[in-house]
């Protein structure tokens, strides 16, 4: 059995049980109930992920898996791929936006390249696990190999047991890929059954004209590659990225080793939709950490089943929502193990009406 | 000229030249310009707010304002007022939820009496600075005189006036006071020009039948009082609450001393609403934490022209949703002054379109 394959299968429900049994403390604090809102909905997520009724949130860290695409070539994005391997070295000197927010957040960066169009030889710091270095042109003909797309899913599944059996306690995602908004568009109008216009948007800032564009290369490589919808692995290969591939892969691996996973934005939603298409278990495990401007996010959001954590207008991808996130869902588990209790404080519990 | 007047004849609108300043150093930095979404308008704010290109928020604090409330004879609230004094011993213990999320934000704690009708003595980390013991049942009268409102801006003005001094950058604003969703729907229905149900929920948890008796309350109260809406001291005295005034107070304070301040919920946003009614210009030093269960509220921040910073169905007060809010502006701020240029980073900031 592969990797990939034994990662699936070792995936369980969650037990809804630590749901209750962790409402029942939240109820018991001193609070009206239910009145922290969405802070209570982490805390209890977190025990039932884990069956742990006292998890800890020690260790945190957040994957910028960094990849090119081919299909750049057809002018779809606003900057030049170029800029790929530029920001993978802003990361790795830690003046980026994801290096800010994760250090405020408290969490690690973890910077990988899984297929950047650029030899970057050794270089300490940066993880190299190129699968491909950029994916083909879809435009033309399928963006990898199924192989390829085993692989990458393979990359995020060994980085999800790596940092498993470090101690880290909860995942982010992150992205880094000029073009990748375009084959996120792709995945989500073949996975929510959108129109391609639906989800479609402006990525990083090309104007009007380019957007109309983009949305037709996007049409025409769905027609030429023809995904299946039924085969999210298939859908990875034809019209997908090999960074998206890496983030579907930890998705996987984070819900095998019970580890809650924060999905950042567009991109990364992309790759969350893809490890609900494989394993739709995995939704258990995820947070959606915001509302990204990209139009077609919410669609994505919403076929998983997930509620975004913030929403601040951020596009920036790199992980810097699910850093922000992190923040707030530990607030969450901060009240379920700090706060007292009505017993504890001497306050009347009694409500009147 | 009184202390009121004369820190209200002290605020000064902010100088929009730093906005401009301010987002020329975000767009260059190594992201797409605006894609830091909110986080750069934070980032702005702090630079206009306190005339510093370089501002810091290094001491945080929330105050926590406590009093109570005659109207609560008229069954208006799901608990009993003797959980107002229980909940500032808890506040001074440590145990409540604005500890636990002030302390996750760097913040201190500051809880204030300012109207609880109780006798605390003396107490160690209790700032006694009583206005009233309990305000009076607005059903029957003015809740408070016309100087007993003045007294508790005064105490808002002067704790905001000795936390500038001592260093504090950022200040959050909180309540607690059993019934105190009662005087805030009254406060929001005379200064939004809303009827008393469209601004009037169920604070923390009164039945349907109890809703309907407090909006008649609210609606009687009006009738009787006649607070002027176009004289928000007026308005604070006839059908306000102590708390509500030290909140408006220490608006008018950090907007004189060019400190931001975070509003709370829906009691601090009723004490924003009084502040705003006194001095429109207090609008540009506040940052509204989050969107309230409450409904009213966000009737309230339109009024003032404040976007609220997060919404996660929170309705419990005290200031924990400023304290998370603070989490959110500091990332703005950090983004800001950590982030590395396009020229530092060695990346192609030359858009193709």
């Amino acid at each position: 059995m592969s990797l990939l394959e034994s990662t699936v299968e070792s995936i369980k429900e969650i037990n809804r049980d630590f749901y209750e049994s962790a409402q029942k403390h939240l109820d018991n604090l001193t609070k009206p109930v239910g009145s922290l809102g969405r802070l209570e909905e982490f805390a209890r997520r977190l025990v039932a992920i884990t069956e742990n009724n006292s998890p800890m949130l020690d260790k945190k860290v957040v994957f910028t898996f960094a990849g090119d695409h081919g299909v750049t070539a057809e002018g779809v994005s606003a900057y030049p791929k170029e800029v790929t391997p530029q920001m993978v070295l802003n990361f790795i000197r830690g003046g980026a936006g994801i290096n800010v927010l994760a250090r405020h957040a408290g969490a690690d960066v973890i910077v990988v390249d899984i297929g950047v169009d650029y030899d970057f030889g050794e270089i300490p710091n940066l993880l190299g696990m190129k699968v491909v270095r950029g994916t083909r042109n879809f435009a033309h003909g399928p963006a990898m190999t199924r192989d390829e797309a085993v692989k990458c899913l393979e990359v995020g599944i060994t980085l999800a047991k790596g940092y498993a059996k470090k101690g880290y306690r909860i995942f982010g995602t992150g992205d880094m890929g000029i073009g990748n908004t375009t084959p996120s568009s792709a995945i989500a109008s073949v996975l929510t059954g959108r129109s391609v216009a639906e989800v479609t948007g402006k990525g990083t800032g090309i104007t009007d004209e380019s957007l109309k564009h983009k949305i037709k290369v996007i049409e025409a490589a769905l027609k030429l590659n023809k995904p299946n919808p039924s085969d999210a692995l298939d859908v990875l290969a034809k019209v997908g990225g090999a960074e998206i591939g890496g983030i579907a892969g930890l998705i996987l691996g984070a819900a095998a080793h019970r580890i809650p996973v924060v999905i950042d934005g567009f991109i990364s939603t992309a790759g969350a939709l893809i490890a609900y298409g494989i394993e739709p278990k995995t939704a258990d495990y995820m947070f959606a950490a915001h509302n990204s401007v990209e139009i077609g996010h919410k669609a994505m959001l919403g076929k998983i089943g997930l509620e975004p954590i913030l929403d601040l207008n951020m596009r920036l991808g790199e992980g810097t929502g699910a850093a922000l996130a992190m923040l707030l869902i530990e607030a969450g588990l901060k009240i379920f193990k700090e706060m007292a209790t009505f017993g504890e404080a001497g306050v009347t519990d009694e409500v009147i009406n």
